[in-house]
């Protein structure tokens, strides 16, 4: 999406691959919304812990920047051996996977890098491959994303409230974004309306990213406490919530997504407000037959414990800290602990419907429907 | 309740009166977890503002604030004419009340103290009178809390995992607290339990108060994000909910809090977890007939934005800053807007119970119990 930074409004992708320098190119999201600043990750360690520090978050995000990190990873390999550069390029997918375990995106996106490479018969072709296979993958993640808000952009009515809990919006994929994708489609066809983003602690990707991204894009919204959002429902102020997922699983209908997601449906569905997940095909598990399977990060305890932010009328002091101007402020007592799981789970019986490229689903529909949603035996 | 900074441990309450300089002591709740003072406000106007600016909060403190405050204000008129005293007597009043216009506990403290106040003859009787009943309702107070661990201590068994949100701990009270209150009994008993706070956006006072009580006291305890609740709940980790009360209403059980509270009551009755409402007879609201009709405040947008905490490593470069090391951080994006709803209505069916002083009650049997629950005609 367009971005300003001062004067100048330049597009950008959240993730983009510099093949002369072998490196992967991301939107440093810790920063934002204070600053605006791309970083360069020279190899596939940097990549991963990019990925695992968060510096780029969301599904189709970390998922393109997975890809990419396979193939800039194998695109490093030295040597003649193709052995040694099977078992470098499995090195290189075990890393990139481990850096988030929750997520499906990033193995379903090595997983094509994987077999598409695979198809070449020497090193340098299975190089080329694997770039030309990432390439892809960030480009149909966009494509998939702009179907979403062509199917989404119907839900929204001129006049209405809309409820979106943490950020599935374009800095979460390559572009646009998936819960965010019916309010650019709609906004591109000149509907008003108003979203409120929920704040999303611990790291509050509402307040920073998706509140950033809407106030780019001129979408009118308000920032409020994960807490309020109840309040807003028994007070009719809110008339339908999109968000995103992590992992929806593709036989049961079940949607792992950032810890607070469920709470969200649960109120939703005692005001009879419609609620809606906004997913890309590449988020579909179609393996597990359980939400109770899916496996849930315990984060670290610092984000629950403090918080980051832009200290006001302390720029110069802090300038020598590693985010220049953000600074952490321990909020919590010093000497209490915190639990951070990081997702969870939502039942098909809370979901209105599921936002996918090919279409608006129930939940329990997406297996009769798996063909079409890019299942294969 | 006992509070040890460093070596030493004293006793303390929330708030106390210093006759001698008819100044109304408090611990300045702002300054906590990070430091621990006591500030001296040496008029009625400061009073006010402190009730104002939350360096006391909570039911029942800010009841007893006022009531010193009321007695403060009375004791500094300087003149001989009744009829100015008693002008004077209704701004202190009037001051008082508008400081946090959500809560009923100052508004009946302050009627016992000028009820008490208004049998004296004389303008010097009355300003006596005044801080005689000031003093008595911050020892009913306590006494109130100490019969509400009593009776609510029987919920709590043996490894019990028990959810409270804000903070309605001996800080929000003068001594010992509601929420809490059953807490520190079972504590007294021998019981072993877990405490879950809630983080409590955007003031945090989960995270900062209770989490301070909780540790000063040596009760097990982790603070959670206001998002986890619910996944915490699915994982069947919560046994018990207790929070306390801004507002009961006697009439419909309906229960006025810190918001966020109804969200965690809807998902405690989806999981079939017991919740209660602990609260003092001074929190009850015998004249609204509907939630609907409790004024919500929308505070200061700017609370939702940021986050006050420590600055680490930063102690020295701070020092200027208000707050001594402590520092505001802007989280959210600078662009954006907040809304900030204070408090939320919790409706009657999803109040398990309701611990008084005087035992626990249905939410809806409040009323057929107001004789003994101080109802007055």
């Amino acid at each position: 999406m367009n971005v300003t930074v001062g004067r100048r409004t330049r597009h950008y992708r959240t993730v983009a691959f510099d093949a002369r320098n072998n490196a992967v190119r991301l939107i440093d999201q810790r920063l934002l919304p204070h600053e605006f600043q791309i970083v360069s990750a020279p190899n596939f360690q940097e990549t991963a812990r990019a990925i695992q520090e968060m510096t780029v978050r969301g599904a189709g995000a970390i998922g393109a920047t997975a890809a990419y990190g396979l193939a800039q990873g194998v695109r490093g390999f030295r040597g003649r051996d193709l052995e040694k550069f099977s078992r470098h390029a499995d090195l290189v997918y075990q890393t990139l996977k481990a850096a988030r375990p929750t997520a499906v995106d990033p193995v379903n996106a090595m997983n094509e890098v994987r077999s598409r490479m695979t198809q070449g018969g020497t090193i340098a072709e299975q190089q080329e491959l694997a770039l030309v296979a990432a390439e892809e993958f960030a480009n149909n993640d966009v494509k998939h994303c702009e179907a979403i808000g062509r199917h989404g952009r119907s839900l929204i009515r001129d006049g209405m409230r809309i409820l979106t809990h943490c950020n599935a919006g374009w800095l979460a994929f390559v572009d646009v974004g998936t819960a965010t994708a019916p309010f650019y489609a709609a906004q591109a066809e000149g509907r008003k309306f108003h979203v409120f983003c929920d704040e999303t602690r611990p790291r509050s990707q509402g307040a920073t990213l998706t509140a950033w991204e809407l106030a780019q894009q001129g979408i009118a919204h308000e920032i409020i406490a994960d807490n309020a959002a109840g309040y807003l429902m028994q007070r009719a102020e809110i008339d339908l919530v999109i968000v995103g997922s992590d992992r929806t699983l593709g036989r049961t209908g079940e949607v792992a997504n950032k810890v607070g997601t469920y709470t969200k449906a649960v109120l939703a569905e005692r005001h009879n407000i419609p609620f809606y997940v906004a997913i890309p095909l590449s988020t579909i598990d179609w393996q597990l037959s359980s939400g109770r399977d899916i496996p849930i990060e315990e984060r670290d305890e610092g984000e629950v414990l403090g918080a980051w932010g832009a200290v006001a009328g302390l720029e110069a002091q802090v300038s020598g800290a590693r985010f220049g101007r953000r600074a952490y402020v321990r909020v919590a007592n010093p000497t209490s602990r915190a639990r951070n799981p990081g997702f969870d789970v939502t039942p098909a019986e809370l979901i209105t419907g599921i936002i996918t490229p090919s279409g608006i689903f129930k939940p329990k529909e997406l297996w009769a429907n798996r063909r079409k949603l890019g299942y294969r035996e």
